[in-house]
Parts: structure tokens; sequence; C-alpha cells
């Protein structure tokens, strides 16, 4: 099992979101997160393209599931959800490369998925050794 | 002004959030969001208690404004919103000291302040070298 190294872009895949459409009766079935997690592996398999992915146990988000969230060192904290495995994997990874390929990992607006756009549910900056000043500039 | 040392915990306040309940015709007067960081920095000053105050522009939670982040080396980021600076800063402050004096910031469900456990926007690991079982086992 690979080991994620410090200075790559990781994307964190939340397994246990429900989706917005979930039928309670049919637990036993992979729950849309995990179908997510799957299918992002899928796509990028071929070529990781210098990202880490990463499944965790709830995101704190399951009004709005799935969930993902994107950082990478010294860079913003990104939590995308209302993110459907089968219509939104390649808006997340859109996003997750323009997010590795910001400096400070704030990728321009008007180059986001539209869906990303309206369904961006949080960030975070960085922690820093920095002045507050330095932090509101971001 | 004070640099934020790298150990400590940080708590971000957003002060261009508007709350819930602003008031169009008035921009002129402190945001609720700036509000907010005064009111989390005027009980705080008798004694920091470890904490860093950062202020930051735009936490992306603007629908569920006035909103904070709460994070450390190490531990998971927490994102708090839908704070009134008139009623919740005593919650923030609890959820923080919680989250300092755990280990991993994960505090324990029950401990947590009503209003936060309700207005928990979102939540994510910290950037680890570890394994994804790891990761999901937090």
């Amino acid at each position: 099992m690979a080991v994620t190294t410090s200075g790559e872009t990781t994307l964190f895949v939340c397994v246990t979101c429900r989706g917005q459409t979930t039928d309670a009766g049919h637990d036993e079935q992979p729950r849309p997160g995990t179908r997510l997690l799957a299918a992002i592996n899928s796509t990028l398999d071929a070529l990781r393209e210098g990202l880490a992915i990463e499944p965790v146990e709830c995101l704190s988000n399951c009004n709005r599931s799935c969930t993902v969230a994107v950082t990478a060192p010294g860079k913003w904290t990104y939590v995308l959800g209302a993110l459907d495995p089968d219509l939104h994997v390649e808006d997340v990874l859109t996003f997750a490369r323009l997010h590795r390929a910001h400096e400070a990992g704030l990728p321009a607006w008007r180059e986001r998925p539209e869906h990303i756009r309206k369904n961006t549910i949080s960030r975070v900056p960085p922690l820093p050794s920095r002045t507050p000043e330095e932090v509101s500039q971001q």
C-alpha cells in the first residue's frame, strides 16, 4: 500500500457518504462515497498525475454529500460537495489538477468547473508561520 | 504583529462573513465576521491559552456564516458555521480548547457545544505520511 509523500497534492474522498438519493433499504450495496472513490481511482489508473487519493471516513458534510477535500503542504484546503459518482469525477479531477498547479492552491474562479463553483463547501488557509496580514491577502 | 508559531492551535476567523441577518443597507458598519473576530480577541485578551487567532478573507461558507476554522499541525481541521458574534464566542472557544487538548484534534462528540455539533460544516484530516488504512481509522 502506497504511503503518501509529504509534497504531493492529496484528494481525500469520504467513503461513508450516502449521497443525495440514498435508498435506506440498500445498506449492503457500496455507498455512493465508496463508488466515488472507485471511480476516481479507476479514472486515474493510467496516470496518477501527482495526486494521492486517500479514503477517509466522514468529512462532516453529510447534508451535501458526496464529499472530497483537496489539499497539499503549504496550500489552501478545499472541501467540495454534492458530488455524484456518476457525474462529477472529471470535475473533481479538474479542480485537483488546478489546485496542484497553483502555487497557493487557489485555482482561478473562471477555470473551476461550474459544479465545483456552486458546491464548494469550505476552504481553509494553510497553517503558516506568517502574519495575519499575509493571511488576509491570500 | 505576532507571527503564528508552527505548533499551536490556530483559529481562523472569516472577517468578511455577513452572518444570517445582514441588512444590505449598512455595509459601512463592521461585518458580523469582523465583530466575531473582535469578540473572540476580547474574550481571550487576559489569557491567550495557546490559541493563535488569525483573520482571513472568506472561508467559502457564505451561506452558513459566520465561520471559523480550527486546526493545528498534525491534527484534523474543523470548519464551524452559523456563528452569531453575540451568541457563540464561548462555544467556539470551548471547541478550540477541546481541539487543542486532543492529540489528533478530534474532540469527543458529547463534549462539543450543541451549536457546534449542529453546525460543523466540514472536517479534513491532517496531511500525513501514512497509509489509507491509518486515515480511515481516525
